[in-house]
């Protein structure tokens, strides 16, 4: 499971700078903040009607799709504000008190 | 980088049959959907609010730490319907063309 | 002011059972409630960003714009569902103690 | 019906120079734009949860109160930015053809 973030990253990076009409990730970059926040919360609401479609009785499948869609959404902003995954997943990992980043850390990145 | 969301899941999952009143993560279980998706849907805007102030100077730490909110619940509500990180994740893999699941399906996971 | 809300409602009645291919409202009803409620976070969204552009200075009729989106598709919403404006009106004059609907219920509404 | 948003508006214009301590409105305007947009955000995806609720046999009480929430805060936005429902009802009446609003305007509201 590991690195899917950090090579969805670099193929999110890649795609920032291509032809707008060519990639659905510069167009966002170069439609602007706002309408990648407004992908945000249009995914966070499918993925909020997903899942109380799947609590009764729906396929799962269309939740982690949605769910898919807000992470993605949500990476093209942490993205265009010069942030990263990693500035999230760190933060995560010191509120649980998790260990894995802090090797890397203490290595200087 | 890699592994901290398996990690997360792990700690999430021990949570998830804590005491409630020991564990915000047991908590949230016992409350059911509708508080999770609450909060998802509040952390959502916490954190377009946040991307608004981050892009008029403001702190990019309040930025990381309401996106990990976002994420943070958004693991609990694919838990508490029997899903995880793994399926948004493969999901990304096989929308982006990455590779790095493909391998551990193949092995029967 | 007065009965705005209240023609707006007739209208959208109506528009409810017109040619989908001819009305946005019918067109709304047709495809579902996962659909309008899917818009009503988008406009919620849109709604948290333009107030947050406008305290830094942008349009207000921005703001204007959005809210009426809001508002307009948490009216089809109640149409949908089988309630209407009144029934959220009369929440509110309960709540705030207002006497406008009082008369008006104690004639049998 | 009518009037109600008006006298609503009137309500919720004395409280916002109450003892904050003393009146929810007051508090939700010292706390500031962010605090009143993360409520907006938080009401709106209650309202989502609700209506799926409402759709799969759910009280249409909890819609109700949940919109009056989604309405209220919003109505509070507006008034925090110096703008009313009068203006967003001008927009819904401009945009559906609506009479109401246009004598009222003209008499130099």
């Amino acid at each position: 499971m590991s690195d899917v973030l950090d090579q969805l990253a670099k193929v999110l990076e890649q795609r920032r700078t291509a032809e707008a009409d060519a990639s659905y990730v510069a167009s966002l970059h170069k439609a602007g903040l706002d309408k990648i926040l407004k992908k945000v919360g249009e995914e966070s609401a499918e993925t909020i009607i997903a899942a109380k479609a799947c609590e009764a009785g729906g396929a799962k499948s269309d939740l982690v799709y949605e769910t898919a869609d807000l992470w993605f959404h949500s990476l093209v902003m942490l993205s265009h504000l010069g942030l990263s995954h990693d500035d999230v997943l760190q933060e995560l990992e010191r509120r649980f008190g998790l260990s894995g980043l802090e090797e890397k850390a203490s290595r200087g990145q």
